[in-house]
């Protein structure tokens, strides 16, 4: 709608827009923002394409948010990146990293690693003995990877993320705690993304497994022998406890919690904060402590709200009724 | 009261004190510590200044924490801090530090980086590129400020926070979760303190803000777009979705959590593990999951403990009424 | 049972384990994987050794978990351990190392420290100036040590971990938080074991304390002037606030929050997600928000999840007892 020929240099939220920015509507709830609005063009979703107010200028899409992925790189080229290793890295001599990786400044690649094509090592990572980067992987500064760990091609890692740490395992012995050797593997596999600061443990024996393409936001914690199925997604602050095992395609809100050895279907959809102690079927959607169903657990939650209600309502059955059974 | 030369080297809690330090006093639940209390001088506040047990030379004020920040740096002088570029950091020719500014020993600061007068950038942090830190500001060691981040005057940031990461946002295209370039900015603005281990995102579009003032405990993450009002108060593991835009002056106990595009009113407070999954107004106090009115919501929690009793009256009734119903 | 001298060279869990590994079973919840188990030999703990299924060579134990403590070393012994200061390391002259300790990349001891013997000093780490660090103490690489903090020997700290951090402590003044200087201690004591990206805070007066034998798990905060008993189990993403102090043998589950000032039994268990605004009593068990006796808590959760049925009975009452009131 309006000028083709439009012209902009950035993609701003309404509020924010500045005349030369495109602004940004996706969700109706803003659409008070309109009026206020000062740029001229407009990228919004084709639902609230007719709405009057604001930027006259409109590029109406059907999934703004998939548009942000075509227009921004235009907006935002990648810099150049530079490739070989920064003289102030710590190689060991028996690294295989190669020719086109970088690895950034303060950096240390220990012995019997592989560090793949195009891959970026950010400032003072660590690279533990034995680990294998694949190609295209960005590590952002400050990661660890703990020796023998594996991570795929193309995975993201935020800064001071720490994948393959050993596991929680103790057994008691007169009284105290032993600890148990965490002498497992830790996998991600390819496309996987990881936020900031997330913790991932390698497995006690056996292998702990981040599935291909699953997203994971900053602050997550892992624990050893977890599986988590391809294509899902773990938003921040999520905690996994050890050998749990979750199908494909799950998602989990924010700060939810499960326990240990528990088995969650394909597709299910963990609330925000909820905490699992038990299995979660394919499909379902749960809530809550102990979590379950999440349309019976909001229900629940709003009869609690009404317990003092329910609780005198209880109590003046019972005063009438005790009138009643005399009279009876 | 007592002598008015008593001296002392340290100030601590009446159950460490030792002889020659200050005891210290501030609340009554501790009193009780008073009789086997070693020392010889106690900082108390003023209503606690009678009790008879303990000390007896002794400092009432009427606010013992105010105290401790006049007394505290008296007996515990900062120690010179150095200026200038340690020998190992690593800095961009085209990094603009100022010459009051001190940059410790691993450090990396990328280019077109502006860093302020009397700045120290601690060991082994990363400046990314075109960061503009402000004056008198203090990196803890291992801290990384993502590209194009902005810090304001006397900011303190501990160890291993992370500011300006990438936003945690995927469009789902065939069945994959597509990144979303994180194109936007992050501000944080005079005067802010950030704990150690947060994660504070940039925008994806537009920026995300922390307010003047405004004090974040150790592991709090912030996600992109979110907007924080200046002076809040946000405790240890504390996570807010994307979007979310919060008032002046509001405070969020520890773990609690807010989901994505909501709205704050200033001076709300948000009580430690609430989950916050809907607009909260201003000077409303709220906790739980899904968080509502406090007194509210601990009225029907202290009678969800007393269902198992109520279900058992209201079965009575029902039995009762049997009867009864029979009777009619 | 079966062959006395079968060999292995790695242990595994029964779904992953090839022909030439010892499978694991020590719970009874994985038995169904036993028919599909590819290894000839398996470690099971007694009573799940009469299975029929699966290696037909055992090693029947009574705790699997104990005798992994014993086994793994041998299978996996420790790479040798190099010693001395690394070229890219940055040591103080003032710093005082043992000679048999190790001080890795890139990491920097600043002044007045002790680092005692066979202790290793990972890769990046940062020991604040006057840190104490006892004998054959790991820090994982990446890991911050706050001036003037304490550690035990034999202690463990994984990747990314910030001990003796500044606590979070601000006074209002003239609407403004101004921060109360941190001027306490941190002393984590012999044996204890921290995961990585933790969070633990020095004293603001008097100290901050970890004690002897206890374990923490990752992403675990720690607040200012906290006391935690020997020998306790905090999993993953527990947070407790400041001055409160655990007796010994506490255990709290993942995602746990304590509020400040609160006194914890000898012993006492919190259960996964417990929100803990009172003191618990030696031995109890609690779970919940606001935390209560863990069985008594879980009875009401079951009730809540009942409430809709409740109400509609209540509801029914009250129609029928109308009309019995009528009729009386």
């Amino acid at each position: 709608m309006g000028d083709p020929d439009a012209a902009f240099t950035r993609i701003s939220p309404l509020r924010d827009a500045e005349p030369d920015d495109m602004a940004f509507l996706a969700d109706g709830r803003y659409a008070g923002e309109l009026p206020g609005c000062r740029s001229r063009t407009l990228l919004v979703s084709e639902g609230l394409c007719s709405l009057e107010d604001g930027p006259s200028d409109r590029l109406a899409v059907a999934d703004p948010h998939a548009a942000l992925v075509a227009l921004l790189p235009l907006l935002h080229p990648e810099p150049e990146v530079a490739t070989g290793v920064h003289r102030t890295a710590v190689m060991d001599p028996a690294a295989n990293v190669a020719e086109s990786a970088f690895v950034g400044a303060g950096a240390v690649v220990e012995a019997e690693t592989t560090v793949g094509e195009g891959t970026r090592i950010g400032a003072n990572c660590v690279v533990g003995a034995g680990a294998r980067i694949g190609a295209a992987v960005v590590l952002h500064p400050g990661v660890t990877i703990y020796p023998g760990t594996v991570l795929g091609d193309r995975v993201i890692v935020h800064s001071g993320t720490r994948i393959g740490v050993d596991g929680f395992g103790y057994v008691q012995s007169n009284g105290r705690h032993v600890k148990v050797p965490q002498a497992g593997g830790c996998v991600v596999e390819d496309d996987v993304e990881i936020g900031a600061n997330c913790t991932i443990d390698r497995g006690s024996i056996g292998r702990t497994v981040i599935g291909a393409g699953s997203k994971l936001d900053n602050l997550v914690h892992v624990a050893h022998n977890v599986s988590i199925g391809p294509g899902s997604i773990l938003v921040a602050q999520v905690g996994i406890a050890g050998s749990t095992r979750t199908g494909p395609g799950v998602s989990m809100g924010g700060q939810a919690g499960l326990i240990g050895h528990l088995e969650i279907g394909a597709g299910a959809r963990i609330a925000a904060q909820a905490g699992v102690i038990g299995d979660v079927a394919p499909g379902a959607t749960v809530s809550g402590y102990p979590a379950r169903d999440h349309k019976r657990y909001l229900r629940a939650m709003a009869l609690v709200m009404r317990l003092p209600e329910l609780a005198k309502r209880l109590g003046r059955l019972e005063r009438r009724l005790g009138r009643a059974g005399d009279g009876a």
